[in-house]
């Protein structure tokens, strides 16, 4: 089961977790984001990919709002910040791990995936790996599944890594970083704006890893 | 910040909270069960028990299914059932949590109120009492307020409590359990089938309550 967000990180492990031998099911949520074109990027690439399945989750987030991502009253910063920045969502991948959860246990699978990485959980708490470990105590004890003897299985394959080594692992497993979409305003034909966190950071991340970016950037 | 279903249980919650001095902000969640009764008659509980706010979040998770109350060719059974009930919702609690722990996070709350209790839990295994504390640790992990030292409480006022002592608290506080709707299969009108679980639990406890079972049933 792997959360697929349609961006660069997820792409690369919906890739490793092939690679390891698992028959992947691919999870994506549109959750009042402000890019519907990261969304139609998560379904090209789980079919790159060869995910067995793909289903897209649908959360009205924005009744809620309180981020840049979910409220468009907030401005996307296009500066880097300290702290926990305004695109934290607030309970974001608690939200996205309890909706992989139903589905595996649907499905009797015990292995999620997520794509949190060392760049994200500087800032955001629900990337850190205390948080990863919470969460599989959690879904032991919140399912069927759990109670008859199984457990759940978080993995992260890239809570270690930068995004130049993230970027060199996807490039061996064959994504296509082309297809993945990162930014936080993309337009509608998923053409990144350049300017905010997650724009920054992924050509920072082909520049370090020393590979030509292959994003399509609005003109 | 009460979870609210528009059942018996959760109204009841709704009316402790209040009665305890918090300013209740109401959440109900849509997601593929059966009866759209349901989501109508919290939003009357809310508006007859006076919460400040009602929000109702849709989920699909009819996308995934693997329940009697979000997959439709899923019989809901009408007899008695041993283990874990075929209306199990997989990751349900887990979700609805998540959901109210993002809403909470945006307002600045730390008291998250659902409605779990004795007669659920024994079935349920997202209705136990060491998944709810397995939350709060979680919940602290995974939020901003968190990192900032800030911790959330689940309050589950009905956990210990029989169905009959439920009614017999929520009428004390006032609830109009006519407007509730508990029924996993009721009708447009919110009218009950009188043959489920629920609706068998229900009817058992407003006897042994020794009170006049206000709920409206089909013809």
């Amino acid at each position: 089961m792997v959360l697929l967000s349609g961006g660069l990180d997820s792409a690369t492990v919906l890739a490793i977790a092939r690679s390891e031998g698992f028959e992947t099911y691919a999870m994506s949520v549109s959750y009042g984001q402000r890019h519907i074109a990261e969304l139609k990027a998560a379904a090209e690439v789980a079919r790159q990919l060869g995910a067995h399945a793909h289903r897209q989750m649908q959360v009205n987030l924005d009744a809620v709002g309180g981020s840049a991502l979910t409220d468009h009253s907030i401005a996307v910063p296009e500066t880097p910040s300290s702290g926990i920045p305004v695109t934290y969502v607030p309970a974001r991948n608690t939200l996205f791990l309890a909706l992989a959860l139903g589905w595996a246990e649907v499905l009797g699978a015990h292995d999620l995936f997520i794509g949190v990485n060392a760049v994200d959980y500087s800032g955001y708490p629900d990337c850190r790996p205390e948080f990863i470990r919470s969460f599989e105590t959690l879904a032991a004890l919140a399912t069927k599944a759990g109670v008859e003897g199984g457990s759940f299985r978080v993995h992260t394959p890239l809570i270690q890594l930068t995004k130049a080594d993230i970027i060199r692992r996807g490039a061996q497993l064959g994504v296509d970083f082309a297809a993945t979409v990162s930014c936080y305003q993309a337009d509608a034909q998923g053409r990144a704006c350049g300017r905010c966190d997650s724009c920054r950071i992924r050509s920072e991340g082909f520049a370090a890893a020393g590979m030509a970016d292959p994003t399509r950037y609005q003109a």
